[in-house]
């Protein structure tokens, strides 16, 4: 394997093992235990499972890959807080979201070359990536990884009561 | 800059990034702050801080960096539950040490160059790093930053009551 190769193999096994660890917390809840807040007044585990499966699902455009596959999502889980808004979606939809996503996500990115991952994505212009060449594919895969990380620890917290 | 170049800056970015995170949240409490759990019940955020400065201070001998700063963590913030030990160290003294230990281990992360990066973190034998070259020092660096964050995302739901 070559290095670029090894660097972005390493890069992805990060990726994965942190969607698998928010499968893991998220996947097995019940509708109730999904309503628990991971601290008293904070966000509900619903709404940080959405809000996960809202900015992954941004990625599909921001990475070239495709299309968004819900864009309905970012009212309810990304552009207003928790308790705000009803929520049209239930945690059987939200599952299969989340795997639809994740599942196009992992095709695409499995595609990419070293040299495709040092491109610039797609909310940055020819003209600053030039100056700021660091503002690439590879620096969002990164970005989004340790994201999902940093609310999977919030979403560790939550007591399983129910 | 080369693609293999780019990939190693977009993941020193990343951990520079995660790390500014935890210097802005622990960094500036007082002593009763830092007392306060991150949820009932839960870790105390001197804990989580010194509990990330442990194991940032084990990446010193894992990427063959240097000696460790302070194995002494280790008693009060890995191997023990938070409350179960009586810490001996202030806020002010972790602060030091958190700054020393990130120091340097930026310092011996800037020296790396591509291959470096992937070469076997020294937990692996040579051995086995042949069957399974993704045990390479890239795949820590993301793994801690990735822990970082986990722990930063905790962290940022402690009320700040005082």
């Amino acid at each position: 394997m070559t290095t670029e190769k090894s660097l972005i193999d390493s890069a992805l096994r990060g990726w994965k093992s942190n969607i698998e660890q928010a499968d893991k917390l998220f996947g097995g809840l019940s509708p109730e235990q999904l309503e628990q807040e991971v601290a008293p007044g904070k966000n509900r585990l619903i709404y940080l499972w959405g809000h996960l499966a809202a900015v992954n699902d941004r990625l599909l455009p921001l990475l070239a890959i495709g299309e968004r596959l819900h864009p309905e999502f970012d009212g309810m889980f990304i552009s207003n807080p928790d308790k705000s808004v009803q929520l049209t979606v239930s945690g059987q939809t939200l599952k299969a979201a989340w795997q639809e996503i994740n599942q196009k996500l992992w095709e695409g990115m499995a595609k990419f070359s070293a040299g495709d991952w040092a491109q610039r994505h797609t909310a940055v212009s020819e003209q600053d990536f030039e100056r700021e060449p660091h503002r690439n594919r590879f620096a969002v895969l990164l970005g989004r990884s340790a994201h999902v990380a940093y609310h999977v620890g919030q979403a560790a917290l939550a007591e399983r009561k129910i």
